[in-house]
């Protein structure tokens, strides 16, 4: 949570946050704004104190509505620094920092660099700061162990914002089922009225304009796969394609708030009309070990146990996982789920080389999301719903929808 | 264009790019791969030779899609890379980086840095490399010589995804119009058929809605602000606020294709009702002074130019600039424009302090933005359109739309 980030700081011998990029789709920043319309910002926030977030002009309302202290980049003005290092961009840009730097009260120390944004001229300006002022040493943490463990922890508000996210989300996935139910099919493929195939790419403009609709943004678009792209976990299947009964669809969605917010994830696989027997086998053992698994969670274990736990029911019932086989393609190929948030993917991890601190605390929000995957065979499954720890230390799925594998259609034509 | 990458390269003694981060909503990747869902990559291209782009298993499919090289980081298990470094992450990284180098066929060289992504990581991972590898020079390049370069000439495929992006984007506007357009008044406030007022929020749900029906998307939101935020060129607006007759509304609008690809920007400035005479006033200069611009623009030369021109016309006007009052709020505050492509803001720039490099050269195709903000007086006007360098050197707007001040409404409760 948020009032750890001092404490975690300290810990790891930072003094120092440098968060850069713009306030929107950039977890780090929107974090500790709030969001808005900020195109381009520095936050600089010392030990024990609150931000000082330094902005273009322009934007000084929305950087007013952070909360935080403000300073314009006019108080800085490029075109003086540039004038100082003979036009040199870069070197105009580590002088400006170091200014940034000493009006946020900073003189030396050790600094932690945060921020989604454009990664190369970043890479060059800071560390030609660095060569300039080595009083000061920027760093990058990997495992991100400030902010991104804060985030670990969600407090009652922004667990209340994600499950906001989940009931647009699960709504929105109800209006794809209700759709797909309403349509007919004309030998194995589902048609409209007009006897016009139904194809992936209308059901994903559908589905973005239900999200908008509802308030929300889908910046990494949605899997909707079909067959042998179902087999394949993130693909994100072809528009042009046309739904054939009885074949398997995976169907993940990811959504989140607009103006780059808290996400959902959510992942169910569909076979129109009917299942042939082979898929629904699949399913039901994917079935098996999804409820399974959740019913051996327990708070405060690493996550990283139940990707364990998850190969190990896979491989006992034959099929090949990336525990034995790492770099397999069929059988269970990935790991069992991810923390959410601000990210779609964040900590804690569950992959067999995540950390064993990655556990599932109070207030941690996390996926579970077993899958089998037989592209050969024209198939996959994966079911995926959002958990949360509640306050009370009782493991709750954030938004409850059916499992159901069959969408029942009523008409031929 | 992007036949010019290898060319630049050769010039600025660049031997590689490095290109990290997803291929959605990541310019410098999107203009490589063509995006796609690929949530995670490494790209590396060596001058003269076709990239190769290292990625998940899971997304091969996605990578094979883009028609590059593909390697997959199975190949390159992350878990012997910690067994090599003690369990240091960022080393583990950084020997990974040495190998995807060499698969690469890349074993020392200059190496200049791309990609939006999170950044604290990566500074830390390729300074590390760096001091392991020392045979390799990685940089960024500020201004980006290469590959911001390339962008600033746009082929006419590129042209023509911008301009459908266009159409999308007036479509939305004229959408928003007519709604407007249809509601009544009460007193000053515009009110629906059941007298509830109409809020920024709705109409910027409506947006949202239009631009996803219309298979955009809208990462950064929308800019819809009236009165004083409208004297405020990048204050959203506030959902909450009613539209009242006779105020200023700022709309600036700027989404991309799905999937972080090809942007729009326009802005109109309205009063729904009527315009009191200082509005119309102030409208009518920067119209003059949009017309005025653009009239004089000519192929190859310096966009900053018509910044500066732009100043000197509003100062006849005797309005304070940004050229003479460099921390001005009131009056001209901002440059004329920016070039526009897979960022919203990209070269050519054309504030005071950009390069002479920065010209208007045929494929370029950049935004012409004058506006006049007195926040104290409650208004601001901008108009924006988008223009492009044809294939005969002639200057052509991207999309016409009209720029009526006022919206007239029909009736009142």
């Amino acid at each position: 949570m948020k009032n750890e980030i001092d404490q975690l700081m300290k810990e790891n011998g930072i003094d120092v946050l440098l968060v850069v990029g713009p306030a929107q789709h950039n977890p780090a920043m929107f974090y500790l704004t709030g969001g808005g319309h900020i195109t381009n910002a520095d936050l600089i926030k010392k030990q024990g104190e609150t931000p000082i977030i330094f902005h273009g002009s322009m934007e000084r309302e929305e950087a007013a509505n952070t909360g935080l202290r403000t300073c314009s980049y006019d108080k800085f003005p490029f075109s003086s620094y540039l004038k100082k290092s003979n036009n040199d961009h870069v070197e105009a840009q580590a002088l400006r920092y170091h200014d940034l730097f000493l009006e946020a009260g900073v003189n030396q120390g050790k600094v932690a660099l945060y921020g989604s944004t454009e990664i190369g001229g970043k890479f060059a300006i800071l560390n030609k700061f660095q060569k300039m002022f080595p009083e000061y040493e920027i760093t990058g943490l990997v495992p991100d162990t400030i902010l991104l463990t804060a985030m670990m922890k969600k407090d009652p508000q922004e667990i209340a914002r994600i499950k906001s996210m989940g009931e647009i989300t699960t709504g929105v996935v109800a209006n794809v089922f209700n759709f797909l139910s309403r349509q007919k099919s004309k030998g194995d493929v589902l048609v409209d009225d007009n006897e016009n195939p139904i194809t992936i790419g209308l059901i994903k403009a559908k589905i973005n304009y239900w999200l908008a609709e509802a308030g929300a943004e889908n910046p990494e678009q949605t899997i909707f796969a079909i067959g042998r792209d179902a087999g394949i976990p993130h693909s994100q299947g072809n528009d042009r394609d046309v739904i054939h009964l009885g074949k398997t669809i995976v169907f993940d969605i990811f959504p989140c708030e607009n103006g780059g917010g808290y996400f959902y994830d959510f992942t169910r696989t569909w076979c129109v009309g009917y299942a042939p027997e082979e898929t629904q086998k699949l399913y039901d053992q994917v079935k098996y070990v999804y409820d399974k698994v959740v019913s051996e969670l327990e708070v405060d274990k690493p996550f990283k146990y139940y990707q364990r736990r998850t190969c190990e029911l896979f491989e006992e019932l034959g099929h090949p996982t990336i525990m034995s086989t790492p770099a397999a393609l069929e059988g269970y190929v990935h790991s069992l789920g991810h923390g959410l948030g601000l990210h779609v993917h964040e900590m804690p991890f569950s992959g067999l080389t995540a950390d064993e601190n990655e556990t599932l605390v109070k207030g941690s929000v996390f996926t579970i999301e077993p899958g089998l995957y037989y592209p050969e065979n024209g198939m996959g499954v994966r079911l995926e719903d959002t958990y949360y720890v509640s306050e009370s230390g009782t493991i709750e799925k954030v938004v409850d929808f059916p499992m159901d594998l069959v969408i029942p259609i009523k008409s031929k034509i």
